[in-house]
């Protein structure tokens, strides 16, 4: 395919040691020459691929001196386009690279938008869909584990097991075809029949077999959304704080960053555990109190997971028990707080209430029982053996769409078949298993809906 | 020189198409060996300097890939640091990122330092001091003409100048050396008399040349502190608001940046305003009733430019003669606002209390008179001529207070030798200027200098 030359910066907004104005295309070398002077007068177009050029930017119209540059030529196709790209190096100030960035419109170059690099690489068959979505999911992992399923679909894992599914059904199809067209064999219909239902539960079982790891997948993709609930005072913000320290905030460890950047994530074993409404828990104590039952039922609802308190020294009140029946239909793990206070909570009816509910006991005054709950809290969200570092998470909610919605037609073609419809009926259901698992790979999809995904990346991806 | 590897990320934080990881030092490809994968098996010890290369980034403990990478290999001498410096440009997450600094770190680099980049371009003798605090202001800059001046100082624009100047001295120092050392000659102390007079004079007036340009130098850099006062009511928000859309915050016309990066800054035909207490008079409306006018008047004196409203429509009060008075000392301009209704302010009164500092009249209801008011705050900051571009503006605090220094040293040998003290007092004097002007371009610098000037960078520069 052949496109104009597209240009953007491709660095993170803000004072840092370099910056980076990035250009794709045909045009991408030309574009760069009208406006970079290197000491040795050599120009772009003359220079081997993939080798960095020192030299100045300046103003064609102007003769002013704009920046001083590396310079990245990289011919295609062997570039993240598979087109042309040049990338100009500058020192990371605001001013300057826009600067740079204005030359380059000027001279020919389009501004990307966003995910528009991203898009031209798959565009141009480097990479397919999922693999690109893969991409923004590496930008946005909040922990290691979500990094881990994002470059294992980047390295097209997930495209690889769909490929294979599809190319499963192809041949089916094709079998099923040919058998229709010489029906001159005696047992073509039965062989057709079972070989009909064997394929397709293949099919099934691989396709739940993915959907199986899409709790996890997207939950490490965004986020567990926790909700600490529980009457006041019984340590809901020593809870909160006692998770944030003994975790690190998501990101601190990267030296020189501020904890602000994303404090609302606490990397718990490998979980990201979003808390909700922490700073409403910081400052107002209590999220029930403040927001009435009613509507915090409907926060509850939407949460991934409820943390819920009681004070080991109280009895439970009717509160507590209103607040039971509230998180019923929700994974909730009850936290007994203040054990090294004297115990007047009836532990029993606690453990007749959370109804096979996980239960850990803590004193968070005395930092015991953190450990505890953070092992409930993974060993919830891993459930059995799925913790495997080199398993196909599917993690991406539009491909969990396309499963279910494929798990779905792949099922009503098994039901066709045991009932008897017509073959041509049953082929239109596994046809159409074939395209939705297409479309996870962008193979068959709007133009609309790929310009709505690449839509969510950022500037210069 | 010979340093230790370091590394660092390089670009800002935050999610972003790309990130780069930068080593320097000895070990910096051998490192990068250690963890990077083509596939190709090429191992970067044996590629051509300034050369890219694709691969992965694997730990080589468990063998895990951690990234898909661009790796830059420049060696010695020809890079930023005249060190070998490999750049490993990964996706632009913070988490990948991240893991790929850890693992730099792990297989011998140590974590660089803010500046520490920079640094070594300096002890390595790459750059001057001057212009190695020049990549820092080209960084942070605000507006073009700040671009420029920390451009041309990072070229070197200053330095020469400095140099030169310690050169003539060197001279003078040398040939007044030579005449006392073989006075057989009879004319001596008149000709060493007169050619210090002349020498010293010149260097005193080169000095202060480039002291001339301090004040607009340092504004270019820093920004104008501006406040907007008034009485309640008289239109300090319309105003406010004039100016920031008239003239765009600056660097939101970065496509993509969100304007809240540095909105105090407005860039009022290349002079950046820096806007105090901006959030305050949106809020309160009355920086002056809020804080009460002791307090202001703290404020006001901190500020390089005051903008000092007025209403058209009504008589000057009490309240607005206090502000008269608050407001004197510091460069200010009236703005008699609302000229859309009846006059009933005294103009003339105002003219006379104003005392020969421009004042402006304004609808800024109508949009009126805003861009007499830019000219005027143009004209106020780019006092004379001085408007060229390509002058050597001297912007930076430490070489303002040094070239104080050395004009004070100059100025005391010249009124030595007219008083006829001895020669080798004069000698010291003139030593000393030489010395002070050395310290601009880092020549004979405290290295707890050095270390608290680059400490004030961002990371990975």
């Amino acid at each position: 395919m052949e496109f104009d030359t597209i240009a953007a910066i491709s660095t993170p907004m803000g004072e840092g040691a370099i910056a980076i104005v990035r250009l794709s295309g045909d045009e991408a070398v030309d574009i760069a020459d009208r406006i970079f002077q290197s000491p040795a007068k050599k120009q772009l177009k003359d220079v081997p691929t993939h080798t960095i050029h020192y030299g100045k930017i300046i103003d064609p119209d102007t003769q002013e001196m704009v920046e001083e540059v590396m310079v990245s030529v990289m011919r295609a196709p062997k570039t993240f386009t598979r087109e042309d790209v040049v990338e100009i190096n500058c020192h990371g100030g605001l001013v300057t690279v826009n600067r740079v960035l204005q030359l380059v419109l000027k001279h020919g170059a389009r501004l990307a938008e966003p995910g528009e690099f991203t898009k031209r690489a798959f565009l141009n068959g480097r990479i397919d869909l999922s693999q690109a979505e893969a991409v923004i999911d590496l930008i946005r992992a909040k922990t290691d584990k979500a990094m881990n399923v994002a470059l294992g679909q980047m390295e097209g894992r997930l495209s690889k097991r769909i490929k294979r599914l599809r190319q499963e059904i192809l041949e089916t199809l094709a079998h099923v075809e040919v058998n229709i067209d010489y029906p001159e064999y005696d047992d073509v219909e039965e062989m057709t029949h079972n070989m009909l239902i064997e394929k397709a539960s293949y099919v099934r079982d691989e396709i739940e077999k993915l959907l199986s790891t899409s709790n996890q997948g997207k939950i490490l993709r965004e986020g567990l959304s926790t909700v600490i609930i529980g009457r006041p005072n019984v340590g809901k913000s020593s809870l909160l704080n006692g998770l944030v320290h003994e975790n690190k905030a998501i990101v601190t460890d990267i030296p020189g960053t501020t904890r602000d950047v994303i404090e609302e994530y606490v990397n718990v074993r490998g979980v990201p555990l979003r808390l909700i409404d922490t700073a409403g828990i910081r400052e107002t104590e209590d999220i029930v109190e403040k927001i009435g039952v009613e509507r915090s039922r409907q926060v509850l609802k939407e949460a991934d997971l409820i943390l819920f308190v009681l004070n080991y020294n109280e009895e439970l009140s009717e509160e507590d028990k209103k607040l039971f029946e509230a998180v019923k239909g929700t994974d909730f793990i009850v936290i007994v707080n203040k054990t090294d206070l004297p115990k007047k909570i009836d532990m029993d009816e606690v453990q007749k209430l959370a109804n096979g509910h996980p239960i850990v006991t803590t004193s968070l005054k005395e930092d015991r029982g953190i450990d505890e709950l953070e092992q409930q809290i993974s060993s919830l969200f891993f459930k059995g053996d799925l913790q495997a570092d080199d398993l196909t998470y599917v993690s991406n909610t539009r491909h969990i769409a396309l499963l279910s919605q494929a798990k779905k037609a792949v099922e009503e073609a098994i039901e066709g078949i045991e009932q008897g419809v017509p073959i041509d009926i049953v082929q239109i259901d596994l046809t159409r298993t074939w395209e939705l698992l297409g479309e996870i790979i962008g193979d068959s999809v709007h133009e609309s809906l790929i310009d709505q995904l690449f839509s969510q990346f950022c500037l210069g991806k």
